[in-house]
């Protein structure tokens, strides 16, 4: 990702005018890293560092190693916080994009509508902002990846959990009060397990890593052969990944897990499709990975189960930005906001 | 519904500069009736009126009683169909709104893929609009009904089926070929009956009039009292709007069968709440009629069960307009295709 600028292109219009802008800090905090990037006002990514989330510790810990992350980018660069247009955060959770509040987070334990805006904003006394990962994702995918010049799309992050993003008319739709998209906590089991965040067969609770890897564990003690035992050696050490790169090489336990997820992330596509008549999904986050191994069976349930004139409309395609895209759509983000 | 135009409420702004318009004239076919009106320019419902659709009777039965409604609605105000700024057709169905097609509809068996735009226009030469019915009402209450002024509203038409339309930033979604807001199609029990659309566990096929009347038969024929049986008499007679009648009056089973429905409605509306965070969501449809009985219940597991920021955010009401809703969205949506 050279540039954020690309002449011509459609997604991009908007910030063509922001070329003489100060640049934005952006940070995606997730629960396993924290990524933080300078952005500049044309486009550039002038710089981007990395470091350990070790979200376990709590709160306090997590927001030092945030405030440090940022300093410690500001000081390799040479810059002052002044030298910023703003400070923009992606962060995994659901947020209060009014208010700038962490409200609740799996990833982050102990974070309850944590001010993170505010404190980051105090801190160093730029304009700060604060956005979900999974809808920076989306506007990341929008502006510069698999969705540019598409109208209205759907963003899926499925990884260790599910996130969504959402575009409409060209646009991050927020909702009325900033937490839109929360698309892996649509029921499609009434009757399924209940999920963390109190409601009942969820998508998240029925296709995800740790759902995937749980059910290779269990199903590998009951008898069942798989070449993951070989690969891993030993069996609760077995990884969404590890099935990934079974099911790649042909192992049928991995590729049974992997289309049983797929049929279910088939059918919330079914409702998103029937729902937004979007020209576009995108599968984002460690399961984009797996590509049409995940999106094939999906997309044959879709065909199948959704709306003729709407299934017909949509295609179903892996993110292209990877990690970047939250960073970029932090950026654009804070960006945006301004016009 | 006297006039269209409240002077200085935010969701008739748009259409105040169209006061000189000509009429449009408004058609809200239904599986059950075709309601034709006359709406003026500047928002007067001049006439109206209402015919019988005999679905049942197929697609050529259905078409002439649609031309012959517009055309003795024109009569008897000795209008001419080139005094008309447009026709406007809100259709119960599947629509594809670029093509201007109904693509398929429970309510008008034999219905696939007409272009009822197309018919309509020919036959009056006067520019020609055609959407969902649900839509439309969500377009009528939006401006003139329970949904004013406000930003971001789900609208449910529940009744033999669930329809759905969804307004976004003040504006109707249509999605990327006309066919958004399909909600009653949104899978909420992947292992539920099969509905007729083809997918499983659709809300629709959870709840509607139809459901809960053969709920309360089998429920009786089992041997379960209810008033239902002195109030109806023939067990096979009992209707939607009799379960409803002995659930105000009381009635044990009509509760618990209007109870279930509401759960499930519930669970419908979590998905739309922590989808879309929206505002408010509105119930029409013959549903409505169930008021506080239906939504009480369906508003409780919205609070127990969706993301908390999101479901403090929402306000869960009944439509306003009745029937008027379809008509008045029909007009509003021809009016605003030429601004």
């Amino acid at each position: 990702m050279a540039s954020l600028l690309k002449q011509g292109e459609k997604g991009v219009r908007s910030i063509n005018n922001l070329k003489h802008r100060l640049p934005v800090l952006a940070v995606d905090l997730g629960g396993t890293k924290i990524i933080t990037a300078i952005v500049s006002g044309d486009g550039q990514v002038l710089a981007r560092e990395r470091s350990l989330t070790l979200a376990n510790e709590g709160l306090p810990p997590v927001i030092n190693r945030l405030l440090l992350a940022i300093a410690h980018l500001l000081d390799s660069r040479n810059m002052k916080p002044s030298g910023l247009d703003s400070i923009s955060i992606a962060a995994a959770g659901g947020i209060d994009i009014v208010k700038g509040l962490v409200t609740s987070s799996p990833n982050l334990p102990g974070w309850h509508d944590v001010p993170l805006r505010e404190i980051v904003g105090n801190k160093y006394h730029v304009d700060t902002f604060l956005l979900n990962d999974a809808s920076a994702a989306a506007l990341g995918e929008h502006r510069f990846g698999a969705g540019r010049g598409v109208k209205n799309l759907v963003l899926l992050t499925v990884g260790t959990g599910i996130g969504g993003g959402i575009i409409i008319d060209g646009k991050l739709y927020n909702g009325s009060s900033g937490s839109a998209g929360e698309i892996g906590h649509m029921t499609i089991d009434v009757n399924g397990p209940r999920d963390t965040c109190g409601n009942t067969g969820c998508l998240e609770a029925l296709v995800s890593g740790p759902v995937m890897e749980r059910q290779a564990k269990e199903r590998i003690n009951q008898g069942e052969r798989s070449s993951l035992v070989e690969m891993v050696g030993k069996i609760e050490d077995i990884t969404a990944e590890d099935i990934g790169a079974a099911a790649r090489a042909g192992d049928p336990l991995s590729l049974d897990i992997i289309g049983g997820a797929a049929t279910y992330l088939g059918v919330g596509m079914v409702n998103l499709v029937n729902i937004f008549n979007p020209e576009l999904i995108i599968v984002g986050g460690g399961a984009a990975k797996l590509g049409d191994l995940l999106l094939e069976p999906a997309r044959k349930v879709v065909q199948e189960r959704a709306f003729r004139i709407s299934s017909q409309a949509v295609r179903i395609v892996t993110a292209e930005l990877g990690n970047e895209a939250g960073i970029l759509g932090a950026a654009v983000f804070a960006l945006e906001q301004r016009n």
